[in-house]
């Protein structure tokens, strides 16, 4: 090879080196193995961004929900929220002495999930009463901050706000870059994600929606504050999630991504009769990184969304094959 | 004069009229006199985006909530909604033959609105289901977006999405270019408002918070269905404003403007303890322009507000004096 050649074929190759290490600096889902699931959602998102598509949807109506638990964290023994509420009433334990003997703050303090579970939901609204109600909003907001920040997960060991899908933060970051606004929609409790969800997934409180219990407005001691009520005021949940999106977006979203039957319903709100529109279920096929459930759990069930996802056309995640890395940093 | 000064005294006239023609173009509140009221919005805006300011406020915290009815656009003679459900009485009649004979529908058919307040609030919960509910948010959609079209003010002639104030749109174009969040926070109903705000006002669906009716998800033939039912499910007005912006916002606004006494609750919540923060009050004190009322008047009654803005250092603004324009075009 002479010189000529030699350089240019050096040249080539340098120039060939440097298109790869762009090409996987710049893939916005990175964490994602180069599957169907990627695939169609990066075909989806190219479709209704161009302006010379006959898909081509405004920036504003680039609406994308999402629910949280099992969706952009795990739920798993049980949701998170739970474990948030056994440690609350651990932690206000010595200001009721009644509970030693009273179910179902009995069975919290004693370990005994059986005893509380026994007592089916009657007991867990008991137990969401007592931690989640009584305070005000601020108060409630620093209880959850101060709980998000240090709480760890006996499985893994990691803060439970460590426990989020790489490749959904790069989903929602990807989304974001093109123009969609990003809520979540879940069955969880609205204040107990709104605290950290800014930091965690770049979801502000005002796109946050979830379950939520009735509130009041009082003025005390001179101050405007907002007091948490032992009621119930909306479940959003299967086909709470559609009313709740449109009592809070007010239209319906382009893309929605769920992993149970919880989010059935608003994948069928989201994409039937509604085009172009993007359903994505995230299955849980992954017992070594994480947990392997679904049609049979009882948490974040998954058995009429999935049977309904081929008629439908949503795409489905295998958490295993299509994840290259399940949580940050690993 | 000598060619050479007459020249530069040419190009320094010249030179001042482009710069006052560019203060004018590029004055962001054009239509407001250049009073107190403007000045101190002005100057509280600067203040939260300084970032060498004490008062520096994040982008993510400029929240600011708008009162709908006589806060951006006109109430009289009475709020623009019920002037949409006595129209749609009108329009719905030939298939209720009913009330021909039915209080409170034949006051409304014979256009005796005596006859159809004497029932008080019973009467016009009865409107509002007979008009609001019973069909679904996309029927009720296209119902609001057909009259607000077409629907014209008796006294004005214009349309009522017309009737809307020119300085308080720069208001929000203003505070939204300084990186604020704008939300409409209204007694008013949140699907009425939704289907033209964004268009008249630049407020997205989303970030709209009123008065709703209950509602379910349904599937149809199929298809995926909103159902207005009749019954109330949130009163947002009075120490109802609060509780709205928290359930929809999830933070305090720092700047929030309102018209009536219905918005005093809001006002303290978004001012009170809250710092930096601004509370904006529209006194409609002109009976040539618009309409003059406060204190003594059944439709936006203006008192305890007003009394109470002095010592919370709200700004009071007087139609009259301080707004050059009152509609747009005029």
């Amino acid at each position: 090879m002479k010189f000529n050649r030699l350089s240019t074929f050096t040249a080539s190759i340098a120039m060939l080196l440097a298109a790869s290490v762009t090409a996987v600096a710049s893939d916005p889902l990175a964490s994602w193995n180069d599957n169907a699931a990627k695939q169609s959602v990066v075909a989806f998102v190219e479709r209704v961004t161009d302006e010379g598509s006959p898909d081509f949807v405004p920036v504003e109506e680039r609406i994308a929900t999402f629910d949280n638990d099992g969706t952009l964290w795990s739920e798993q023994p049980y949701y998170f929220q739970l474990a948030f509420a056994l440690d609350r009433v651990k932690a206000m334990a010595p200001d009721h002495p009644e509970w030693k003997t009273k179910q179902p703050f009995k069975g919290v303090l004693e370990g005994d999930l059986k005893a509380v579970m026994a007592g089916g939901k009657k007991s867990l609204i008991e137990i969401v009463a007592a931690t989640h109600a009584g305070m005000t909003a601020d108060e409630f907001e620093q209880i959850v901050t101060d709980w998000i920040s240090t709480a760890k997960h006996p499985k893994t060991g990691r803060l439970y706000k460590e426990m989020i899908y790489q490749p959904m933060l790069e989903l929602l970051t990807y989304l974001r870059a093109n123009g969609f606004k990003t809520f979540i929609v879940s069955g969880g409790g609205i204040e107990f994600m709104r605290p950290w969800t800014e930091a965690t997934y770049g979801i502000p409180p005002e796109q946050v929606v979830g379950s939520s219990i009735k509130s009041r407005y009082e003025v005390r001691d001179g101050k405007p504050v907002i007091v948490r009520l032992p009621e119930i005021d909306f479940v959003d949940d299967k086909e709470g999630k559609p009313v709740g999106i449109h009592s809070h977006i007010g239209r319906r979203p382009i893309l929605a991504a769920g992993n149970s039957d919880g989010d059935w319903q608003m994948l069928q709100y989201t994409t039937i009769d509604h085009s172009p529109s993007f359903g994505l279920i995230v299955h849980h096929t992954d017992g070594e990184r994480e947990w392997a459930y679904g049609r049979e759990s009882h948490i974040g069930q998954l058995d009429k969304a999935l049977d309904d996802a081929k008629q439908k056309g949503w795409t489905v995640v295998d958490m295993k094959q299509d994840w290259k890395t399940i949580y940050p940093g690993e």
